[in-house]
């Protein structure tokens, strides 16, 4: 693709709008534009990111065996009222009337819709345990929506629900999610920390969220900073595994500002491991019992020939805020170089080659390599624009694809100027690039 | 994966309310489920087949140099107060106000949307042409919505924007994606005729909608019969290749309701080659110049140094709907069997095991075929119950996988009882069978 050609709408200047660094990025390099208070259109630069996100948490969430479903986003009233949430959700809640009057709203979350959805589909203990989820857009009218997409009204989410029969299997599911969330954030080059929290307007007694460190961060977190260390390595989807894998991480002190205890934080944790930070919430897991299948008379059959309502779960990951929390804790503001984790990169390799008037040599030794890494299923821009060196790397060093191929004039023979978008630059044979992006990309 | 695990929620009987056998086969074998009047969430079978539509779509799009962007589905009044539609659009615009009192609506449609994107973005005739599209939900609050997932109010659809200089430049973008749609249509195993179309309120003088012949169809159509007979085959992206395509399609008789005339239609189709009745409209693309573009002042430098306001189109599939076109085309309603084109199919082969409570050989002989499938590419499904041999046929007929195998009690040996869906058995070996369906695969 040539940059030329593509839609990416670059500003000169930091946007004087945006207030932390993922807003300031995103609008100075075209990923996103608003469209009104808190809702934005993705371009094609933020879209890709955002869809490579989404791919990855999909293949996370089937590898635990959930099943991908998808609600809509205008949700009548009336499962709400059943449920007792319609009145208690406020102004956050998106309220519509139809050409018919009928009460309906624009879905802020789907636990009463799922719940609907479940309790007129199976009816026996036999379907269990179901895990389900689907990809869609929320919207929450929050009264300042700001940072961007990072606090948006509209914003794109991945909810998941389970349903059991017992307690018991109930927080295996739980514990799948948590494996599940571990893994995925991992891909993603995030360390998200899983830190005990409260359940909120969800409900239940049972809550953690995942947390990645950030000062821009709106979640307060206490915690020892050995659970840092900690990984899911190992771990598989068998009830003991994921037990022992939850004991692992609770053992260390880790709650967010509504859990905080100060005499509790100080007792279990020693001083030099005690950290009080700011982080991102980029995920967040509930379980919750009966609240909503009671309410909702959600019950299905038992061996015995008795009743019971199923205990369910709910289990969010804020998709498009992903892309926001990736370039928070990517993006090197001061020196205006971006990073992105290969797994999600937009490209990942920019060709830039120095155009002069006269001389095509090095557009056309760009096209080749270009099309050399196109058949290695390496995706890469070319900057085909007449702009001075500086100015070229200035604007691929904001969009961000982790690798860098510069093809100057003194770019003789088969060697290639070839660094990472913020290292040093070394001579290859673009063999030896295809080899070193094909390893990396291979090893997520 | 096991039927038994799976969330298909399969009803014994057709649904009463459902008219049209779309919306009867698409309730009966849970692919969705209504969430209120004219809405409806999807479940993985419906799920699966829309993703793999919507997967398709999206490659040919691509294929033609369209860029992918994603804009919201909740828009401000004021674009569409600037264009004049706001108040055209009448009820089936679903209006909505924030806590803000801000007049916001949900997008039934994105010219203005992205007319706004693109007059922030470009300013130079350089950047031209450009083609956009994003796949999206939109909203049209049907007086009466009906025919299920065919003519709801909620709706998932591709809708792509052109912009150019000139007219001539313009009609080359519109041929674009008059191929792009042959192709997509063709890959869905869909026979779907371009007709002159007219262009209702988005406006323009030049408009084609593609349409499938089906009897539950609610456009009138008049054609010459001979166009079924033509292909895109060897068409290429050049200008003066897409205008043979365009010619050779123009040379027949074809045209919707709104634009037929009688004595025209007869003078120029001979009798025997008439052909009057009623289709599906699965895609809609449009023409309409600077109507948008002059309202909304998208303009951009020409070469000479004067502005002019940009040449634009739009064009649409409907991504929903085209799941329930599919069914129209090949659900066999009288035997109740539905034979997905392989390219969408939500299973590949559905594996039936005759299982008896002492004897488990059956199955342990379907979870081998399944890995061998597996390791294969091929997706398939285990009826894993204990029903009868009748039940389990039936329940795979719906379900609609293309093709079966049986394993039942005289399966010895290495041979496997091997059949299409609507077809009759013959005994293979497992291999013979994996290349039979990798061919028809990799054929798409």
């Amino acid at each position: 693709m040539y940059l030329s050609k593509s839609f990416i709408p670059i500003l000169k200047n930091n946007p004087s709008e945006a207030k932390i660094k993922s807003h300031q990025l995103m609008l100075r390099v075209g990923m996103i534009k608003q469209a009104s208070a808190g809702i934005y259109s993705w371009l094609p630069l933020g879209f890709k990111v955002m869809k490579k996100i989404e791919t990855i948490v999909r293949q996370e969430q089937d590898k635990i065996g959930a099943q991908e479903i998808l609600m809509p986003t205008i949700q009548t009233s009336e499962i709400w009222k059943e449920s007792g949430r319609y009145d208690d959700y406020g102004e956050e809640m998106l309220r519509i009337k139809d050409r018919q009057n009928r009460e309906m709203l624009y879905g802020p979350t789907n636990e009463e819709q799922v719940t609907d959805i479940f309790r007129s589909s199976l009816k026996s203990y036999k379907s269990l345990p179901q895990l389900l989820y689907h990809i869609q857009w929320k919207f929450r009218d929050e009264i300042r929506p700001r940072f961007g997409i990072m606090r948006g009204r509209e914003f794109y989410m991945k909810d998941a629900y389970s349903f059991d029969i017992t307690d018991e299997d109930a927080f295996h599911s739980y514990n799948k999610f948590f494996l599940s969330y571990l893994r995925t954030f991992k891909r993603l080059s995030l360390t998200a920390i899983p830190m005990a929290a409260d359940t909120g307007p969800i409900g239940g007694n049972l809550s953690h969220e995942f947390i990645i460190l950030a000062d821009t961060g709106e979640s307060k977190i206490f915690t020892d900073k050995r659970i840092f260390d900690l990984t899911s390595e190992g771990t598989n989807l068998e009830k003991s595994s994921l037990e022992q894998m939850r004991k692992k991480y609770e053992q260390f002190y880790s709650v967010t500002d509504e859990k905080f205890n100060k005499e509790e934080f100080e007792k279990m944790v020693l001083e030099k491991n005690r950290l009080i930070t700011k982080g991102i919430e980029v995920g967040h897991i509930f379980y919750f019992g009966d609240k909503y299948s009671k309410a909702m008379n959600a019950a299905v059959d038992l061996p015995g020939g008795k009743k019971d309502f199923v205990k369910m779960g709910s289990y969010g990951i804020g998709v498009s805020r992903l892309v926001g929390a990736i370039i928070e804790a990517k993006y090197d503001e001061k020196n205006e170089i971006m990073k992105w984790p290969l797994s999600v990169a937009p490209y990942d390799v920019a060709i830039i080659p120095m155009i002069n008037k006269n001389d095509s040599s090095a557009l056309e030794k760009a096209n080749n390599i270009y099309s050399e890494l196109n058949k290695n299923n390496i995706d890469a821009i070319i900057d085909d624009t007449d702009e001075n060196y500086s100015s070229k790397i200035k604007k691929m060093n904001l969009i961000g694809a982790p690798y860098q191929i510069v093809i100057g004039k003194k770019s003789e023979g088969d060697l290639l100027e070839f660094k990472e978008v913020d290292g040093e630059s070394q001579d290859l044979p673009l063999n030896k690039i295809i080899e070193i992006i094909t390893k990396q990309k291979n090893s997520n």
